[in-house]
This record gives C-alpha cells, structure tokens and sequence, in this order.
C-alpha cells in the first residue's frame, strides 16, 4: 500500500510512523508513507496556504490553489482512492479500514486544517472520512489512525493472523476479559475456570463474558450483533 | 494540565507533541506531557511486560505489574483522572473532552496494547475511553488525539476563542461550506451571497447549509439536534 499525505505538518508524522508495529512494517516496505507540504507548492512570496473567509467569521481557511497543486503533483496508481480527513466525513469503522484494505494500492490522504477549508477542496476527494465527533487541531492525527489502521490489516504486519480475527470490532462484540501471570496479583484473582484447562467451557464463558460486556458497556453494538447474520 | 502518559512507545509521542498549535501550547507550558515507561518498572532480567493469555488463545497480554509500578509512581494532583485507552471503552465525544476541561488538572492516560492487556489493569483506571469502532496497534493514537482535543480547549491555545464556537460539533451540526481566494477557481464560484456584504442573510444561509448538510450525511446529528434545546 503505498500512502501520500498532503500535511501542513510533515514533520508531525516522523516519530508515530517509527514506533511499534508500524514502524517495522514500513521499514520491511510492507506499506510506504510519502508526505507532502503544499506550502512547497505556494508560487507567492509568502507561500500563503491560508486566507481570510469570505462572508466574514473568525479563523483563516486552507486556500485551494495549494492543496490542488500538491495532489495533482504526485504519481497515481490506477486503484487509489483520495480521501479528506474532517470531522464533517463518515466516521471512521472497522469495516471502513477493511474495504479501503481490499480496494486500493494507493491511498492520498488530505489532512483538514482546525480552522477550515475551502469547500473546493472537496472536489479533489472521492471520499471523506472523519476520526469521530469531536474536533482537532487538523487532519493530521485522523490520517495517522487511517494509516495504522489499514497498514496492521496488511499481510505481515501482524505476526499471527489468527490475532486480527477474534479481537473487537471483528465480531461486533468487546473483547472478553484477558488475564495473564501472575495468577493472584494484589489480591485479584485469574478466574478459575481460565486456569481449568477445559477448552469447551473456556470458549463458552469467553462468548457469554463478551455478551455480557457488550450489553453493559455498548448496547448499541449488541443490537447491531444481534440483528445481524454474524452470530 | 498536566498529562503523565503510560506507554511501551514513548517515543511515538515527540513529532506529534511538537507540532502545529500543540507543539506551540506545550513549549509555552499550557499543559505537561509526562512520558512514562512501563518497561522501566519491570524487575526481571529480560524487562518483560507481556506475557501469554490464560485459557489459551493466541497474542501477548500486558502484564499487571509494571503498570501498576508505572502509575504508582507518578505524583499525583487532587483533581485527577486515570483513564485507559481501550477498544472497550466509551467512545470519544466533544462533551467528553470538555468535561475532561472542566474537571481535572491531571490526566493519567494509559495506553493499551493491540494484543489486550490483563483484566486487573483495569482497576487502575476511573475511566475508558475508546477512539472509535476500530482497531489500532495499540493505545498511542488515541492518548495522542485526547491531548490535542484536550490541549486546544485550553485557555490560550487558540487564538480567538471564537474560533472554538461555531464550529463542528459545538452546535451538535456540521459546519457549512466556507470558500477563500480566489472567487473562481478551476470554473468553480464562491457563492454570490458570501460576496454581498448582507451578514443577516450570509448568517441564514450558512444554518441552512448546515442543516442540509448534516441531514445529508449524518441525519443521526441532526436528530440529536432536533430533539436538543440548542436550537
């Protein structure tokens, strides 16, 4: 999967694209992340990116000419999908990040800036994606997520592909609790029936426990499990 | 504010926090981020922080002890929150964030791993808080984005603390369509009405935009809207 990000702040990027997993998948080239300022792409004194509102209000908007002048700068593949990171986009789900998995090679990611954009950015982008209801400084932490998001979906990046298939999200269920050494810690105990070696009734608690904390903690998802074929 | 992070990737962090207008609100000490290592507390030769599940399954789970060692470690401040960074938690919202504003002077985060982590974790921590419906390598990402949302609501960080009102989700609608310079681009307009100096009629324009808007592509906002007194 090859990424290019049009940043304002590519210097943002650097250390959350070396930690972790991430780090190494990129550094085994399992996906490739080229970052773009369109300032580099200003052609005044300045290198103005930004100007007032037209019509009056507080806050400066990204201009277009900049933005239009780095993406059109960058080499396309032919599957790719241009995607603008605000909150006015669909919130971002699981099976958001497995589609964009599935259907592309390239993805151009155009990081939103907190005060506003102009609207004729939005031409430049076949979709619009949003990290949630809630507001950021920019785009930059919304293509980050994307880009972590989609790059541990890939083949290799996670070792065993058996742990991307039970998690949360997977099933439309939370997780089941986990417990690992010790077994008594601060006088919390592992329950019993983990350490019983019996496979079938581990399963079977997992599945209730996972119910159990769905129904409590998110109703909403339970519902969604429920209506659907996947139990 | 001050933030004392919990985290196997401290180094994640350092672009992301020296960036943009957080990077500008931290270096003029309108909060503290604290970068603490949970491997720095581990007391066995090989500093190991993970371990295998009990009843089986495949992945590591972070282990109770240095997380536990970890934030019993910081110094603490009365109005404080200790919160897990999990795919379990209460999704992130606008009114969570301003809430996190409002009551607290320290926010403990404690980042998860994308394999799970022990269970007794979990009484560490008041509360969980989740970045949305989908799966990250661990909790970095979503620490990262709780700062920035954080840290911009912060007295100061934003120039004009109108910028903060009218935007996205502060009014439970998404934004209307903004346009700067030019006022043709690529044979695309800025509106007449943004142009004619009538502010009473600019300001009806942009609600109805914004209701459109939002009834286009998220009518669940615009329900919560509708049945709010913010209207």
């Amino acid at each position: 999967m090859k990424f290019d990000v049009v940043t304002l702040f590519p210097n943002f990027f650097i250390s959350g694209l070396q930690s972790g997993l991430i780090g190494k998948a990129l550094s085994r080239n399992i996906a490739t992340v080229n970052l773009v300022d369109p300032r580099q792409f200003t052609t005044d004194n300045y290198r103005k990116v930004d100007d007032k509102p037209y019509g009056g209000g507080v806050g400066m908007l990204l201009k277009p000419e900049p933005i239009f002048a780095a993406v059109n700068s960058l080499q396309v593949l032919p599957r790719r999908s241009t995607i603008l990171l605000s909150p006015q986009g669909s919130p971002l789900t699981q099976d958001i990040l497995q589609t964009l998995v599935t259907n592309y090679e390239q993805l151009i990611l155009i990081c939103g800036h907190y005060e506003g954009f102009d609207e004729r950015i939005r031409f430049l982008a076949n979709q619009e994606i949003s990290l949630g209801d809630f507001v950021l400084t920019g785009g930059e932490i919304p293509a980050l997520t994307l880009i972590n998001g989609v790059v541990r979906l890939l083949p290799g990046t996670v070792g065993k592909s058996e742990s991307l298939k039970t998690e949360s999200f997977n099933s439309s269920l939370l997780d089941y609790p986990q417990y690992t050494h010790p077994p008594v810690f601060k006088n919390m105990h592992v329950p019993d029936i983990l350490r019983s070696g019996n496979h079938k009734l581990i399963t079977k608690w997992r599945r209730e426990q996972q119910i159990q904390r769905t129904q409590k903690r998110r109703p909403d998802l339970l519902e969604q499990w429920l209506n659907s074929e996947k139990h």
